[in-house]
């Protein structure tokens, strides 16, 4: 059985976001707020909190204490959040405003502080954005937005998502490298999963084994991992462990959304337990090629909707019905997915520097007459008038175990 | 070098969740709802959809798609959810009504299925329960939770959020045998800390180690892992890893939150690289005196201030003021931190069931002049009239590597 050293192995250096970087993003939204007419973002969220001020409040994952970042348009930015992570804060971040309420506070949740620094900024268009669109959930109570809306009441608080996604989904190179060293720890883990296998094993056993791989090879967290398997397939690929036994005859599929440096990869790989059936390979083949028209179409200035039907003519062509998990893949960066989505509705103009997970799904028959699932799972980033493949393409032909 | 096998290690059996579990937590909810007088609690967030329900969707790791659990007071509860989730849903939950759509769908992210539910509700009260305050977020978009409130005009929608804590903090054994069994396997994964420390390994390092370890001895996942090292002490213990290389005078921390089937343990460890310095021997005995009071003083009928204020008494006599993170524990279940606080202004009385973590830090000065951190953590359930340690009580000693 094969061993490995239990202490997780160094990863090579991330080159440090410069000041520019940062300095970069606070422009850009500065100029985006311009044209939405807003006095001030206020941001609740973590991967946007992270995004502008380049730290990650890990306890966030605790609802008891919100993080908050104010981007006035025209004052310096600042920070107000619990006191216990000022100076971690202090330490990790280009921010120098930083200011602090003690929390938890159930009666006062840094909401007056907030008050009091919105009350003090410039007014120029008396609105303040704030994410409520969408895509993303509030990172306060919603009992304080409420008192918080309630107390700034001669300004309005209009939706600022779209603007914050538009900002956050246009990675530049540092950010690139980031999610390419996430995609290629997950490679290596990928590759490692045949000899994670052991005759017997569960489900559950299997998506530790492999949590644990991705982890040790290099990346920072993994959020997120779903699992399947069943023979000759799978009926979904959104869930965690169910209680069986992967067996021969079984198809297995992994889907990560692993972190490097607050940057998600988010792709499956798919195996076969043992020789495939006939409609295994043939679904597998359909999807492969239909990954490849999916990549072939991404650009920058062609629209998320082109992208799906570019694969839905494959699937078509095939005798399938595509669009079976309700899109057929969606935006990445800083959060498991973000906008836009493959979808047929969704008009978003594809742009320079955006990633983008490919991420057809068909269901075909199996042997017992029911319907079986698979998914294939590629992430590319749009550069240079097309795109660069950051995942390591899964192989014409299914892994067999 | 240690090795062990890459496969993770199979777990004992948990005793599945009866239906019975699932009919009690319905019945007290609708007992408390009568009581404050709703009509139907509608959930969105994951952690109180998975007590209701029994289902928990990774998938709601993304933003793009909302889940919701419908309980009315006098009608059949009702999941609403992504048409993706259904099949999953329906052979992991007890719920035989589970209505769904399409998602995403920005137009119509599930709202007006809700609202149509909602519509045909019985009207008794003419208020729905949501939960909106303290230590809650929002599983749904803030603008669609606002056009919902409009769309729905006639009902009012209150917070009930102290309701749903209130039910999902009193564990039942079954919840306790959880709880119990993630305390166990941190256990383990804290004792074999010695083996994965590597001289001049840097602190993400550690902190990839740790939690690989965590998953590879059975728990399902690790949802928060915060580290802290420094000469002689800790900044802080509620951050990821700094850029740094853990060295002999070191004290090095590691505070968990691990999750198995839904419920969490949450506690810390403290080691020493190589022999600690008489202030860490010193402050380590502090905070191990105070756990003993703070555990001593945690029973049912007693006010979670009472509880802070015993470990208070301790740090003064030892001439260090409490209080360092805001609070000196709080209330443990299916999130990493639930209500209450210990705090000395929250005055939730303890009852029966309740999990709680015990968390006293300090600040001492070390041999340079400066302050360091350190923070102890054990989990405990409150029962038979008094209390259980579900962790295994750390050495009155530090653990030198």
């Amino acid at each position: 059985m094969q061993t490995v050293n239990v202490s997780a192995r160094d990863r090579a250096p991330l080159p440090p976001f410069t000041s520019g970087e940062f300095e970069t993003r606070i422009e850009r939204a500065r100029q985006a707020m311009h044209g939405a007419r807003l006095d001030a973002l206020l941001i609740t969220t973590i991967p946007a909190f992270r995004y502008f001020t380049g730290y990650y409040p890990i306890i966030a994952e605790s609802p008891a204490r919100p993080w908050f970042f104010l981007l006035p348009l025209e004052a310096e930015p600042q920070a107000i959040i619990p006191a216990m992570g000022a100076g971690d804060m202090a330490a990790a971040s280009w921010l120098t405003k930083i200011d602090t309420w003690s929390s938890p506070n159930p009666a006062d949740e840094g909401v007056s502080l907030l008050v009091r620094h919105i009350e003090a900024l410039p007014r120029r268009f008396g609105t303040i954005g704030m994410e409520l669109g969408p895509e993303t959930r509030l990172g306060m109570a919603a009992a304080d937005f409420a008192s918080l809306r309630a107390a700034i009441g001669s300004r309005a608080i209009a939706d600022a998502a779209p603007l914050v996604q538009g900002l956050k989904t246009i990675l530049s190179p540092a950010e690139r490298a980031r999610m390419q060293m996430a995609a290629d720890i997950v490679a290596e883990a990928y590759a490692a999963v045949p000899s994670l296998y052991v005759e017997g094993m569960s489900e559950a056993r299997m998506h530790r084994a492999f949590q644990a791989e991705v982890l040790k090879r290099g990346a920072d967290y993994v959020r997120y991992l779903a699992i399947g398997s069943g023979p000759s397939g799978y009926d979904s690929i959104c869930r965690g462990p169910v209680d069986r036994t992967i067996q021969p005859g079984d198809v297995l599929a992994l889907d990560t959304g692993s972190v490097v440096d607050g940057y998600f990869c988010d792709y499956d790989r798919n195996f076969s337990i043992g020789t495939p059936a006939p409609e295994v390979e043939w679904a597998y083949a359909t999807l492969h090629h239909t990954v490849d028209a999916g990549i072939a179409a991404a650009c920058p200035g062609v629209t998320a909707s082109s992208v799906w039907r570019a694969m839905a003519k494959v699937l078509a062509a095939a005798g399938v019905e595509p669009g079976s998990i309700g899109r057929m893949g969606h935006g990445l960066g800083m959060a498991l997915t973000e906008p836009p989505s493959i979808h047929p509705d969704d008009e978003t103009v594809l742009a320079e520097g955006m990633a983008l997970a490919i991420e057809p799904g068909l269901f075909y028959p199996a042997g017992d007459g029911r319907d079986r699932l698979m998914v294939h799972e590629e992430n590319i980033v749009l550069e240079d008038g097309g795109n660069r493949l950051i995942t390591r393409r899964a192989p014409g032909e299914i892994v067999v175990i």
